[in-house]
């Protein structure tokens, strides 16, 4: 099979990209010594997930119940489910227990904590909870000095069937920075509250085996923080063109892209038009706000190789993709029904659009595997 | 089954607004004298395809083939492909011209006219093809007064097998509007623009029997120009949060939502977070552009009543979305675990994350139907 043959808008990986972003952070967080447990909410695939696993100890995070019942029915049996539990979700959390999973969940308030402890009494066996810190996104998360954060270890410890695992916490504001030193510092803020709420907790006398950190930004920064036992990052086994404008890879370490076809083009206004647009690529503007704008995407060949410097996808419609520059678009390059590969501002979100990858290694047309994934918050 | 008991995120569709807001188009539809022909890539479901033929002749719109052949699966047998052919796609429209389905296509170009006119010669029976015309929008099209327009339906009357069917047009520039004299102006060069290209047709001695516009807001006013025979719209059977900005519905018609349940509070920040983000809710911001804007939803109750004036979602994460109002937040009325339903900026978008509709009956809690849905570009 050829990315030739393949009906449009497909979503294409890049094998030899994927791998060495993969055997990045791996040997990244190795150095800082601490375990690492990718996030698969972006690449959302059991494939992906082995390339991702290769050289760590197994675990994976997730962000819906559906990605950790995927995952748990693929053979993967140590799951962290990063969002706050509610509930409502502690039957389906309750089956995946059941089948052996060790499933981990995160609260940030006593109400949780006691609707956890009442649910885990009839648990077969101990469930993991870890207390939510937050380092200064101000998403979710109780602060680091928060007499909360030891009350809540201190009533999750007194609860049969849970075992305080520790604390985590994401620095989703290093998404707002700009330079690699911005990075930094985040990334140690990120570290030092973390390490400050499970030091309150071990001075309450109690358990704190984990203390987890990650985005990709910070996880590719080191800081000279120690306690930190685990790092958590998903988007940078693809890569996207935001990440690579705040810095954490570059344009070509972009394993993903849209395979789209030429649909029309208009002279008159030096733009032309393909059939991926806003549910192909997505609305994602992220890149906006950055010095390396790209629209809605950045324009490759069919083989994934840079065409005019700034061919970006300016404009979208549900199945249009404008496609503009500065300078004059080569026409002649780009006939009617031919291909380019759109590189996405937000891989997780473009990503989430489609059931398959089609896997090519570096350079090629050539689709070397079709790796199926899940999408959404139901079993099919 | 009532809303409740659903796992969240989840894409609630109101019965009773839809119905209504089916009726209102279909009226205005028949009031300026035309056929009215939903577009379904905004529901992409056979159910809500129903209510949306009911009084209508029984063609349907789609923005991709995967769409035409679900809904040529499911019964429909008159479907117009609304967005540029290329000689890839030829063998998928085959599949479904072997099927007995009335498919036209467009195109907007010498070259696909050439190319669909030597593939018509091995087809079983005629296609139908419509040229596509620019009335303002200048996305894909062809100025009603290029030379063109008359070269291609000149080209297109003499291949055997292609059956010249008209002109079309969509005025999604009527989407920049931002009130009814401007849309009513938009609308009338709509309408004139593929009644100025048939004429030319005409003129010329070929046949144009279809002259098909539309866009919502433009399908709801009715210029007072003579000749067109088919009338587009899509979004208008669910209605929208920037749908409602710029006067095309209003909010109280809005008959998509999504169900969230709230996952944690933050007093000390004023907002509170809930389990649907960027991927149940989409990264569309068109309200931004009004003066309505939205941020990325705003918030009804369980049953889809009013709370806060302004209470919104003023951002959003992979699978969090963080609720602001310039009030205080009623915490107390939305604990832990709690269901809101999220009224949504754009429409198509955010049903497209979705794999079925869990149908209510006006502000109730009771789920009446389960309606599946399709996604995407390839069959599953």
């Amino acid at each position: 099979m050829r990315l030739a043959d393949l009906p449009t808008p497909a979503l294409v990986l890049d094998r030899r990209r994927m791998d060495a972003n993969a055997a990045r952070m791996t040997a990244a967080v190795a150095a800082r010594g601490a375990r690492f447990r990718p996030h698969l909410k972006t690449a959302k695939s059991l494939d992906a997930a082995a390339v991702a696993l290769e050289g760590n100890f197994g675990g994976i995070t997730v962000a819906t119940l559906n990605e950790a019942e995927y995952f748990a029915a693929g053979g993967i049996e140590d799951i962290l489910y990063a969002v706050c539990v509610t509930p409502d979700k502690l039957p389906r959390a309750a089956g995946l227990l059941a089948r052996g999973i060790r499933l981990s969940l995160i609260l940030d308030g006593r109400f949780m904590a006691d609707a956890v402890a009442r649910w885990a009494r009839d648990l077969p066996g101990p469930v993991d909870v870890l207390i939510e810190i937050d380092s200064g996104e101000h998403r979710t998360g109780l602060e680091p000095d928060d007499p909360a954060v030891v009350e809540i270890a201190s009533a999750l410890c007194a609860a049969p069937g849970v075992c305080l695992a520790g604390v985590m916490t994401h620095a989703g504001h290093a998404y707002h920075c700009r330079s690699r030193s911005e990075i930094a510092r985040v990334a140690e803020d990120e570290a030092l509250a973390a390490v400050r709420a499970a030091g309150a907790i071990r001075a309450a006398g109690l358990p704190c085996p984990t203390v987890s950190v990650g985005s990709t930004p910070t996880a590719l920064r080191s800081p000279a923080v120690a306690g930190v036992t685990e790092v958590r990052a998903g988007v940078y086994l693809f890569g996207d063109l935001f990440q690579a404008a705040i810095g954490s890879c570059a344009i070509a370490d972009v394993a993903l892209s849209v395979l789209a076809t030429v649909i029309s083009h208009r002279p008159a206004h030096n733009h032309l038009l393909l059939d991926a647009g806003a549910l192909a690529l997505s609305k994602d503007r992220s890149t906006a706000a950055t010095p390396e704008d790209a629209g809605y995407g950045l324009l490759t060949d069919g083989a994934g190789r840079g065409l005019l410097a700034d061919l970006h996808v300016s404009n979208v419609h549900q199945e249009h993709g404008e496609v503009s520059s500065a300078s004059p678009l080569p026409y002649e390059r780009m006939p009617i029904g031919s291909r380019v590969r759109v590189l996405p501002n937000h891989a997780c979100m473009t990503a989430a659009m489609y059931d398959r990858y089609y896997v090519v290694d570096g350079p090629s047309d050539e689709v070397v595997a079709v790796w199926p994934k899940t999408n959404g918050w139901e079993p099919a």
